[in-house]
């Protein structure tokens, strides 16, 4: 596999919160970028910032020796990187193609053997650390793919994140980002069955957090979603309907590995059911309120009925 | 409610692995302390340290002020506090009587409506941070009762734990127990669930860490005893015959306030069948293994089939 050894001509397809973000920190360290997104005002910022533009994702490959994907789901990945207009058919030997996105192994191995045909390496590097993480450069980036190719990437790798890992080959990012997701669907109704608890029981969740927050109950999602969830704030910062992709791939990947995951299978019907309420676009904390509706509690009118 | 201003003689019950620590700040401190244990081998470092022998625990009681328990489940605090030869039966007007065992917040509630009518003020003060934070001061300890009598106490909060919170009446200390292991219950899930879906995914496991243990997945128990699952450690920290006491105990409340908790009923059916296979008292990270076996997967030997 050869790698240019300079890298200096960049791609990004998906100008959403997280790649407008990841893309601009790329521009900002002294690369050269085209960029290509559906809704092509999403991508002005980037284009303001120095970045060209191409009509889609075969004209940005052409134009660049590394092409960047962050999408919404594994369909759009699937066109973007392997349709007639897609990265591949502009990619010349040499070129390297990374998706960002979070989307299923099996398509992240599928590529890397499309990609390998054209002497072209393809890595799966999806992310975790939200649109904070995007804009702040302080994401963990999870790399599945050839161990020369991501090396050759280091520098931006190191523009984008504060933390970027090999897994392993092919599909080792996706399934490395499966079990983040994995970690935070179980912790998440965890947060929310302790807090629902704290107020049936009549205590003040300020003061249970006093307690319980920086011990052996501990977590990331506890002292940050935790603190959402009382303030009654379900804005996105992880949108539920994101997540609960995730959650299908993770569990897809699970029965395909026969693999029995019980909590995960429960957390993914509790947030079935809250987008079956409506709450798609919510942040993944508003799973407090499925947990609340199933015990007839109205948590957004809580302190009104104390 | 008469409170003696100055605490000097403390009545201990209960020389467990927690128990022993913590009676063995109070006496470091300058307690004068009298102790008893059903084992009275258990007692014995801190007789050596300075504390006198009684023979029950109304003994203790009739020897001083302020009287702590920490036994072993519900009934064996009933027996202790409220039994014919219980500390209750040795109080007199002014005395203080903390149960620092989990329990029952109904229990606690019994408890101190029975001091109340001696005249003696009864607190719940549960503890979370296991053999590790009693030995090194480092308890959260959560506590329920009457605001004055719980202040009076601060000289032994302070040399037992680094965190000390009032959370409301009798039973509030309890409550926000329950609360703790709710969260941890569910998270340990989390960690059980995301680790075996990386080792069937073939990931190399600390490698995963690197990428999860830091960002939104990273709780207390996925650092700590996450890493001991990978290492095969299931050695107590918390005995899983405890936990799963405790989470009966939740179950029960939850019920009693129409609460419907599905993350926590799932872990404690996993926990009842790590019980089954006879890891009572192994660690609660033990779980690992009933993930494992459900999806017929030996972790003790997954080394050696790689």
């Amino acid at each position: 596999m050869i790698i240019q050894p300079q890298i200096t001509r960049i791609g990004w397809i998906g100008a959403g919160v997280m790649g407008a973000g990841m893309c601009g920190h790329l521009i900002r360290a002294g690369f050269a970028a085209t960029v290509f997104n559906r809704t092509k005002s999403k991508a002005e910022p980037l284009l303001k910032a120095g970045a060209a533009w191409a009509e889609n994702p075969r004209a940005v490959a052409e134009a660049s020796d590394v092409i960047f994907t962050i999408v919404g789901y594994p369909a759009d990945v699937r066109r973007v990187i392997l349709g007639p207009d897609g990265v591949l058919a502009g990619c010349k030997p040499g070129n390297v193609v990374v998706d960002m996105t979070t989307s299923e192994p099996s398509l992240a191995v599928e590529i890397a053997q499309a990609a390998a045909r054209r002497k072209v390496a393809a890595i799966d590097a999806p992310v975790s650390g939200g649109d904070v993480g995007a804009r702040e450069a302080s994401l963990s980036i999870m790399i599945g793919g050839d161990a020369q190719a991501i090396e050759s990437l280091r520098p931006c790798w190191k523009a984008m994140g504060k933390t970027f890992v090999r897994q392993g080959g092919p599909g080792a990012g996706q399934h490395a980002k499966m079990v983040n997701q994995i970690l935070i669907a179980d912790n998440m109704l965890g947060v929310c069955e302790g807090l629902i608890y704290a107020y049936k029981a009549g205590l003040d969740l300020e003061t249970v957090m006093q307690s319980v927050a920086s011990g052996a109950a501990g977590s990331w999602s506890l002292s940050n979603l935790g603190t959402r969830i009382i303030a009654e704030d379900f804005a996105p910062g992880f949108f539920v309907e994101h997540f609960v992709k995730d959650l299908g791939i993770a569990l897809n990947e699970a029965k395909r590995m026969k693999l029995s995951l019980p909590g995960l299978a429960l957390a993914n019907q509790l947030y079935l059911s809250l987008v079956a309420h409506g709450h798609g676009r919510s942040g993944t904390q508003a799973l407090q309120l499925t947990l609340a509706e199933m015990s007839n509690i109205d948590w957004r009118k809580r302190r009104a009925n104390k």
